[in-house]
């Protein structure tokens, strides 16, 4: 097993991916990214699937990642093989599957291109939230609604300031409706980018969270696009479900920056908690 | 050239996939789903590719289909390359290549697996639109705002009726918000199933007419998720788009049975019409 000790990696580090001879391309996962049970966060392991797919791509910047989650991901040594599509000016093509000590266990399509800072010509406004320090702070170990919150690695990692109008869940009074919204950033103090926002478009617990349905929602397909640089400082996600039934749940996310530009989205379908 | 003589395929029939020797599949791509100069609509082709994944699945419906459009692909032979991921009792994971006279034209990512008749346990309700009957005809050949709808295969294929509310753009006045919406079914008569929910994911005109740039919008990456068996009779469809950036543009589908549940979603990242 991989050891822990020392400060944790900042995110970039964390998430770094290398060449090795004979033209491949490794990582090593980081435990501290779980979601519990030595589980690593979906977002994780996108941001890990765009630095590779950025190696040999002509453009910087994720801007469209769909991956199918095949099997659970650990930490640990991981390679990572990288199928370049068509590439052009404008946008590049490839396909990456990441594998650990179980083989293959994410599937995904990814579209690099140059994201610039053109204004938008239409955008749908941000919703109103109190600002970070006016929302519930859920860092492991603080008391939300009495309850410490769970100490996995990723809300350590992800400082995370809960919009108290779609917490009620965490003090023990589900609203009903499938929504949650917070203030995220990198706790190692880095500001966030393309690949941070991959992390972003799946940071929040289960929005069954919000509708009485406690227990963890396993990811089965993630589509985040990027949609634009991020400024620095706190962006604000907000996750919401369409429909739940038969055992499927759908996640949208929305993301947006410290200007209150979007700056990316996301579509998931996963398993309902029993 | 495939020749288009004789009444049209039926939709089952236009997007058959079958096995050959030696262990590939194949598929005649239609020349009638066209949206212009040959291309074929990005929702016929994951259809083909729906029907490809499920081949050699225990599982019959593709749930979540993610896939990138590496190049235009226009009618023709076309060869399909599945390679099956894990699968279980829940769902089965596989990813399929679309390959036709110019090499790999579609890579997807798709989640097979058996859609019951469960009720929902969250589920945000269908807007209010008139019934088709009320609502605008654009069939090719009928007239909207005096000008004639387009011939392409797609609006002879799939029968659209618009609602008024969101067509100003059809008679000239385009509303500067980005939203569609429409009833429609397969001309050919056949009810709507799972595929035919992949081509409704994809089926209108880009939502950025609406905000007065015409022109096709070509899609870069497009994520279905089948929520459910669709009743027969008209679906509704819901597109929108939540930011046009930089030459971006997304699209969010929900599409709805003549019951009003929700039966699929889906998500684009396009580029925008100059």
């Amino acid at each position: 097993m991989p050891q822990n000790d020392g400060p944790p990696a900042r995110f970039d580090v964390a998430t770094a991916v290398r060449r090795v001879e004979g033209g491949g391309v490794v990582a090593d996962l980081d435990p501290g990214w779980d979601v519990g049970e030595s589980i690593l966060n979906g977002g994780y392991l996108l941001a890990v699937i765009g630095r590779a797919a950025v190696l040999d791509s002509p453009h910087p910047h994720p801007v469209a990642v769909s991956a199918s989650y095949l099997r659970a991901t650990g930490p640990g040594p991981a390679t990572l093989t990288v199928t370049p599509g068509p590439a052009g000016r404008t946008l590049a093509h490839a396909s990456v599957v990441l594998a650990g000590d179980g083989g293959p266990s994410l599937a995904a399509q990814v579209t690099t291109a140059t994201l610039g800072d053109a204004d938008p010509v239409y955008s749908r406004p941000m919703p109103d939230v109190p600002p970070p320090e006016e929302c519930l702070s859920a860092r492991a170990g603080d008391q939300l609604g009495g309850h410490p919150v769970p100490a996995i690695g990723l809300r350590e990692r992800v400082e995370t300031r809960l919009d108290p109008a779609t917490a009620g869940w965490a003090v023990g009074r589900p609203s009903g409706e499938p929504v949650m919204r917070a203030w995220v950033r990198l706790t190692d103090g880095s500001e966030p980018d393309p690949f941070a926002l991959l992390l972003f478009a799946d940071v929040l617990p289960p929005t069954s969270w919000s509708i009485g349905r406690m227990g963890w929602a396993p990811t089965v397909q993630l589509q985040v696009l990027v949609r634009a640089l991020p400024a620095p400082g706190w962006c604000l996600v907000e996750a919401s479900a369409s429909e739940v039934a038969g055992g499927w749940l759908d996640e949208d996310y929305r993301v947006w920056d410290s200007t209150g530009r979007l700056v990316a989205q996301s579509r998931q379908l996963a398993r309902l908690p029993r």
